[in-house]
């Protein structure tokens, strides 16, 4: 028998790996690519001041499975604080996850099994992708526009489904909010109506509502979750507000779906050290105050890099104005391909993500994804220059060649 | 169209909710039942300062997604430590995981599709049993004897499966040290054995070795990892030393299955903020002190617990003298069901985990877990006490009513 590794033990329906951020070390280098908030503006000493306190007293119980007290500060905190976008759930609707993320891949997991239809957004979160290709799911995606995802296309889908008597979806994903990379949002009447089909089509929705907190504008629209409760699991996480490395988010959802979703999680009460951590510092931090300075500073960035794109690369691109977010989502001319000046972007210092890793049958190489919260004023100033300059070298040497 | 949720929209592979702790809130009661480490041997105060430390400097890198130093401490830290067993590994072979629990349903998932056959101990930990079902493989389990698995009857059973054109497992799931819940160790020329049926018949072998530091005896042996680095997933964790709530383990495995692993881990560094506090406490602490006070209490608990398992049920029942970790696992005769006086036990102010819950059939109701680990000198003298009345009553009632 052989004694070399055959590949076929592993699992038919691994994804490959991923293709978010970039990996250069050169401290120069401008990271347009990193979907991170400004590290300036994260916590750090309040963290540290709660870090202490919750684990001073009588607390060590909070390195324990279930922790202390943390565990339910942090549920009565985010429960009351989804009121915001018209979310009314209890405890028992639920649950912490190790980010967004985790919330993601566990809601994938207890509804999917391999060959079932999971339909997305075009373009979509790539670690969205990623975790339904690993359910061995059957992905459809339907085109996002100023108002978000196209709900009269999917319905249309739904209509012809039915009619050729081909499956239904399972699961549709959405990012109603600032959405992962275009950065558009859902229009109300859109969230209604597709509440209306998760219903009449015995589908659910997986609202990843991430960004919810950064919003630029001031507007902001109910949970597609206030639609159908019944219908809908919803996502989001402190990674965007207080950190994405302390690896803390939620779900709420039907004590159904949160019943399945916490026997996955196989009995360990996910985070209770961070949640102690995290629970001492909501009790006396000025969260509002936090999300102001938050928005206040990518309002500013996300002005100048558009600026910048306009001023740079003018009508070779088109963009638009995300209502906050992390992101800008630039659209080159339909022969262009970004790949083809990828590796002179980051000789030249900057890094941004290839359009394609965002749509899950490799589209949009003409598109790319810039974050505008995690680099400096300065950085996305000359980091979009010597973007464009790219682009342009990369275009001339085409046209000199082709 | 309907309105309600219909249950086949789940999943089916969803394992039954897990049934490891107890969930009663009265303060008197002595949780027996629970598998947690002694409270105050928890290093809070060294984990506070470090806290601490890990924040201050330069370190709000330490909330984005990768962290700052912490990761690369603790992974040099683990491949030091993992010496002590034999292995030899690099940074390649490397990845930090939410705790023992989430390495194990990684692994899981990189090797299984639904069918594929997962052989296992009997008994074995019920949540890796969770894991796998949902996965859903189909999962055959093998005695534990004194030295461990019995792995002569695992390779007849691969010759027997060869010699009928039956499935061969892909992967086999075992405990060699102080194995939950028998506290079996599994021997040298067994481990020699098991790592090369791994090679000769092409499987994975997933080495759990979550309780090796609790080491009572002092004798320690090489880890299966080390006889077929290939072939072995190799996965510990701070659960046992440093405090479950923390959720930091890790994985040791070839470069290809961490690659598959750390795919699925979803584009997130794991646990970084966790990793900074940890990775600095390690820098100065005496992790060796911290194991040897763990093992002189747990020591001194376990002998008390076989011995007042003895004065109190005798002939009742057998025990093993397990060489380290949590559990005493305790063996009534065959006519007797645990269930039958499992609910007169908490009205008795003791809780147990009843034997099948280990079974992957549900056998093994003549059996129950105790953990010495947790509960103080005095609780344990007076759980097993309440524990041999509950059984007597229940006895004597059968007795007069059957």
């Amino acid at each position: 028998m052989s004694k070399s590794i055959e590949a076929s033990l592993f699992s038919r329906h691994l994804p490959a790996p991923s293709i978010g951020g970039t990996r250069i070390s050169n401290p120069g280098h401008i990271h347009l690519s990193y979907g991170f908030p400004a590290t300036d503006l994260l916590p750090v000493q309040e963290l540290q001041a709660a870090a202490g306190n919750a684990l001073q007293r009588e607390r060590s119980d909070a390195l324990h499975y279930t922790g202390a007290i943390g565990p339910g500060r942090v549920r009565d905190w985010v429960l009351n604080r989804v009121k915001k976008v018209g979310i009314e759930a209890s405890a028992a609707n639920f649950l912490p996850v190790f980010g967004a993320i985790q919330g993601i891949d566990l809601t994938s997991r207890i509804l999917l099994t391999a060959g079932d239809e999971v339909w997305v957004e075009r373009p979509t979160f790539f670690n969205a992708l990623q975790s339904f290709r690993a359910a061995g799911a059957s992905i459809r995606s339907f085109p996002v526009d100023e108002e978000g995802l196209r709900v009269d296309e999917l319905e249309a889908a739904l209509l012809a489904a039915v009619a050729a008597g081909e499956a239904l979806p399972k699961l549709v994903y959405i990012m109603p909010n600032y959405h992962n990379p275009t950065g558009a949002t859902l229009s109300t009447p859109r969230r209604q109506q597709l509440a209306k089909l998760a219903v009449d089509y015995n589908f659910f929705i997986l609202e990843d509502d991430a960004y919810v907190e950064l919003n630029i504008s001031g507007e902001s629209r109910p949970a597609v979750y206030t639609f159908a409760p019944e219908r809908v699991i919803y996502v989001s996480t402190f990674s965007k507000t207080l950190g994405p490395g302390l690896r803390l988010g939620w779900i709420i959802a039907s004590t159904e779906a949160i019943g399945y979703l916490a026997t996955l999680s196989l009995g360990s009460q996910l985070n209770p050290f961070t949640q102690e951590i995290v629970g001492e510092l909501l009790e006396e931090y000025d969260f509002d105050e936090q999300v102001n300075r938050l928005t206040d500073r990518y309002r500013e960035q996300r002005d100048l890099m558009i600026g910048e794109l306009e001023a740079a690369l003018g009508s070779d691109i088109e963009v638009n104005v995300p209502d906050g977010g992390f992101f800008i989502w630039v659209k080159f001319g339909e022969s262009i391909n970004v790949n083809d000046f990828y590796q002179l972007a980051i000789t030249k210092g900057v890094s941004f993500v290839a359009g394609n890793a965002f749509f899950h049958d490799g589209q949009g190489s003409n598109y790319l994804r810039l974050c505008f919260s995690y680099c400096s004023m300065e950085q996305i100033a000359r980091g979009v220059r010597a973007l464009a300059d790219s682009y342009y070298e990369s275009v001339q040497s085409e046209h000199w060649t082709g």
